[in-house]
């Protein structure tokens, strides 16, 4: 964590600065969700909802794994640089603070303004800490070669892109995507990319022995990766419609996660001249699956066609580390520390992919007459969530009706970098 | 993680042979449960089921935790030898994440198979979770003594087994066991200690100095011990019936496994001879009152019925750690590395008999003139629970029923070996 | 984990009473909640409270979330010290095991007696396990410094103090402190602040050289940090009532404490001579927010006032531990290991400040025209909460009524030590 001390000053100013920003804007636009408000829940509408029916119920659980997902699974998995331990876990802690107090704001103006005020409940802090995760997917390809104020610029420019990507996405294109794949990986990753190819310098070659891991570092990376697997559902789930999508979601991410693992291992293990594991692909092209499976997690995907997208992805994220980093490096100049172009980049893409097709194969046989759109009833799911609450809600009973915007995203996705 | 070079093509081909008879056989097989599948909740069925009825909220907290206990409880709680912290992680990973769909599968054929489909739910991949647990125990007798292909095999062949003896004991016997004591630790246990006796080879002796911990590796075990001892109550509760069982269940456990580190130090501190504590026990035998609890922990065990429990499992298991690990060594040729026949063998077996006489002492006042079986009213829990499904609905309203199963199947459970 | 070798009998021994006076006094007086109680849910009652309502499904995730903050959390952020880290961890486990079920009985007698009998629900071990963190807290004062048996001496003391300091606050004054500011974080810390001073021995200064961390055992250290930030809204939340209160503490947590990060570098930056961060900072001072937000965090502070506190609390903790702590040990003779004077008491007694505040400027728009207390009505909530149920049910409507105990707290608080 060294530093010039020509920053003395500078990071203080910064913080002290965003901050008190924040509070300024916070105290002047946020206020709480009706659903966390006291004036609305001793009123009168207090009768027609029950404590139960609380959006706090079905979504807390949820955002706890994503919270530790963020703070523990992206800052651990980038301990294993023997020498950046400490920069990871603690810049990344860092980021991300900040990031999700910039994240509720500028979601908030674009989903959640109502009445000149941005109303927060549980799913807004589940959006920003998604909105966080894409930050730290880009931090994964800087590690190691950016200041803590460098960091929290491209954290206020990147969260700011994303609210804006995801408007275009979600309520422009009408598209679905719960689990983020293109929204908050492939952008993450290529925004991360074109990042770290700005800041390439000739010389950060010579730095190469620096690039190297400890056993030790090695088991602190594994803490990452684990909760990372483990509460994959929970990022795919957050924010889906309540009962049977979550439930499914929580499925389809499940098999795909547990298929990945196996493939990685084989590819790993293929790939290495003595057939051991390479660690740094069991660290992450494990995770590939849950990357991939994030559009479609919530729809009818089916746990083998979950099994096949994860067990695609588990080759294809390895063969990038391999193949496709060195490559990037060598002829593009782009420098990409933890792979994350093999993790996020192009399991993102393939997540659009499977989630176009699942979409189009959809049919009101297979949602109800009603399609996903029936679930947006309030009095079914006690709030209209979020991400639809400024699409047009009268665009048909077809679930295929998406099918065409996918294959735009999934260009827009790339396009973005 | 050294391995012969004739492996070189084994374990890729072992893995994608693996997961690609997984892909065909989920596809023929697998299909959602109705609570998390689109067709029915948008039928005609949904008026009577409201979202929060969804099974999903009852159990995934449940199974958020088992999962973590699954892969970082048990993955890091071999960390503790100084030359296999990443094979313990590693190789926990893989063979959990193979384990997961074939329990899936093979569970699915006995418990949850409806008109030629198995019909998968939160509830299913919590038992799936269970029966990979039986397997990182048995992981824990052969810890560096065996590749990761003999691994996949033996995952394989332990968890058909399981699977059978838990369709034997929960439905043809009709017992009841919702934390696993028997069916999952004691089973994992000797199923464990039987494989490495298999192993058994003359010059495993002479690697006894790789079996020595250093500082920094009791620090991570202690980080899979924690996450087991703190997540237990979840384990053992996650299947219980909904409401008052689950309640009751928690807090059994908790109570048994407080009890059971006092306990633990205790006889820890006192066969030292300068009245130290030994790492070892502290990362293990702390647990075992988790284990002993399991079968009863929803029954009326009583919060001090449970401190009863945890007190004596925590001396048993260290006094096993102490004088049994070395004389199964000496003596029958058997290498327990962790020493899983003191956390899970003996405790398992002491599980057992604490649930047949707290079976063999309920009444129909203490669980009511239904008995345990009013719970299964499909009205009351939306879902008729998997373990019961397949039994004899009519077996009668007294809790007494059971007691005489349970002796059999301490006696049977130590009999899979 | 040194000790005299005259020990050898006494831990085994203190622990073996210790726990055997536990299953006495549990079987006297322990018994379960009507909640997780097969008698009360099978008979006549059961039809007016469904499953679902079981308070079981409103705590048990935020139970959990505080359990994994009281043993991985507190007992990993102690390890940063190089030759302690085993101690940290394993003393805390056993103090904490024992806490907790000494802490259901002395909070048992003052709050859930009822026909001779305590009865434990969900809410009591969440209880427990708040009572415990104070221990915790005061654990972090005299790391290093105790043995075993003093600390289960202490556990013991401190255990009863709270529990009757809680009756003082909660029940004879009508204080609300859900989150614990004044009970458990500015009693634990001027607690072992007290002890510390009382073991004060001269030659403790010549142990100064241990008091040094390493790389590895930092980056252990912020596994405890980063569980206990991630988890801290549900700390808040965990026995708030039922839907929004639940939902606005953790929203006011989670803002809390991101501003607190970015002002806790902030000021660790600037007080450095060349800038840098220090790592003790980033590991304790970023909490202080949680601490000092847990008295209002169910009030409507509204999300700028969350941020305002932990702009405030990360500003100051960082400044105590800089000036403060010297000082304390240089004058005062009180050696702080971990600086919980500001994690803990500072922030604890701004927390009392902020909800005194919170509380006098609540009025009946805000709150409704019943106040805080419409919330008890037991059909709404399906249990009157705990914290509450000896208080005098008729204490008016008026939200305003509670502020003048506050500040009487405040100094109460500090009285305590």
């Amino acid at each position: 964590m060294a530093w010039n001390t020509n920053l003395r000053w500078r990071l203080p100013l910064t913080c002290l600065l965003l901050q008190g920003a924040m509070v300024i804007l916070f105290g002047v636009f946020v206020r709480y969700d009706f659903q966390a408000d006291a004036h609305w829940w001793t009123g009168r509408v207090r009768r027609n909802l029950s404590d139960q029916e609380n959006e706090f119920y079905y979504r807390y659980p949820s955002f706890e794994d994503v919270h530790v997902m963020v703070f523990v699974g992206f800052g651990f998995l980038m301990t294993f640089l023997q020498r950046y331990g400490f920069s990871a876990v603690g810049f990344n802690f860092l980021l991300a603070a900040f990031g999700i107090q910039w994240a509720l704001l500028m979601q908030g103006w674009f989903h959640s303004f109502q009445d000149s005020h941005i109303l927060v409940g549980v799913e807004n802090l589940i959006n920003a800490d998604f909105c966080v995760a894409s930050v730290c997917v880009a931090f994964g390809a800087v590690l190691g070669k950016v200041s803590p104020i460098q960091l929290l610029i491209m954290t206020f420019f990147q969260v700011t892109l994303f609210a804006v990507n995801e408007f275009i996405l979600l309520n422009l294109l009408q598209v679905k995507d719960a689990g983020g794949s293109m929204t908050i990986h492939t952008f993450g990753a290529y925004f991360g990319l074109t990042v770290t190819r700005i800041l390439y310098r000739r010389n950060l070659e010579q730095s190469k022995e620096r690039e190297s891991s400890v056993y030790q570092s090695d088991l602190f990376a594994m803490i990452g990766t684990l909760f990372l697997w483990m509460y994959w559902p929970s990022f795919n789930s957050a924010i889906s419609y309540h009962g049977d999508s979550q439930h499914r979601a929580a499925i389809n991410t499940y098999c795909s996660l547990a298929a990945c693992v196996l493939t990685s291992v084989a590819t790993s293990s293929a790939l290495h001249k003595k057939g051991k594991l390479d660690m740094v692909h069991i660290q992450n092209a494990t995770l590939a699956g849950g990357v991939a499976v994030g559009t479609a997690a919530e729809m009818m995907l089916m746990p083998y066609g979950s099994l096949i997208v994860g067990f695609l992805c588990g080759i294809f994220s390895t063969l990038g580390f391999v193949y496709l980093t060195p490559f990037l490096e060598s002829r593009l100049q782009i420098q990409d520390t933890c792979g994350i172009n093999n993790l996020h980049g192009i399991p993102g893409i393939i997540g659009g992919i499977v989630g176009a097709v699942t979409a189009a194969s959809a049919s009101p046989e297979v949602y109800g007459e009603e399609g996903f759109e029936g679930e947006l009833d309030p009095k079914n799911t006690g709030k209209v969530p979020d991400l639809w609450s400024l699409g047009d809600p009268g665009h048909g009973p077809d679930g295929r009706h998406h099918c065409g915007a996918y294959f735009e995203i999934t260009i827009l996705g790339t396009t973005f970098r």
